[in-house]
């Protein structure tokens, strides 16, 4: 557990692939959402795993348990038309590491870039390397949960 | 895991005390429910667990997965508006073992029993004693995420 300090942009610019890597591919869906609380099954090559985040903002408690495959594919099923599935890399940046999120599927050819801090005066510190777009942090349209559900926002600022 | 069959029933006059022993008193918060899934946190004397039930009717999928004490305790203040306390029974019946609930708080006087089966073949078969009330298994404002969230149903059938 604990609390989440995360602040999420968009990608202006994509790294090149060699800063990249390969990445870890994710699937994951969202089984509830209710108030400020979301409950999500996610899939990856090393493991399945149930997260729950509650709370709004910078700094979230997230829960994550481990959850045999098995059951994780029970669970899918249930998700239907609130789901996402990614590529993810990690890239060091000043300041931490960015995880840059590539999504396929509907959402092909969205670049999103997520860094987490340890304390709020780090997430509010941090100075967004010029590859970087738009601070989606607070925007609840840019949330996982709200784009599995609905796609991406059909907005002219971002 | 797995798929849970099971029949619930309201309670026509509860066991003597000597029959039911002295229960375990659990509290349960519910975190997020969306479509048929429904994600809920259950801190009991022994541990807490998380639990996502998912599916209509008599079978559903059911993950339940252990939490540590001090994560479900972060999460408890998510759930305000949708808990329930109560302390369970287990009490043999002819064909299987029912758990017996009297429920405290806001539903202080409720019983509910239900009876986990096989089979839905032994679930149909399963003839309930006589101080068994009305079999709810089927009504959605019995379950306890309905419960919960509007109490009691005021409803001159049961």
């Amino acid at each position: 557990m604990g609390t989440e300090i995360e602040r999420k942009f968009l990608v202006a610019t994509p790294p090149a692939q060699d800063d990249l890597g390969s990445g870890v591919h994710y699937r994951q869906g969202y089984l509830a959402g209710e108030g400020d609380v979301e409950c999500r099954v996610r899939i990856a090559p090393g493991g399945a795993w149930i997260t729950i985040k509650a709370g709004r903002g910078l700094a979230r408690t997230e829960v994550e348990l481990p959850v045999p495959l098995e059951e994780a594919e029970a669970l899918w099923p249930h998700t239907a038309g609130r789901r996402l599935e990614k590529v993810r890399h990690r890239v060091p940046v000043e300041g931490g590491v960015a995880e840059v999120d590539r999504y396929g599927g509907d959402l092909d050819g969205l670049w999103v870039v997520e860094v987490e801090f340890e304390t709020e005066e780090d997430a509010a510190r941090f100075v967004p390397p010029s590859w970087f777009g738009a601070d989606v942090s607070n925007d609840p349209d840019w949330t996982n949960g709200a784009l599995a559900r609905r796609g991406r926002p059909d907005r002219p600022d971002t």
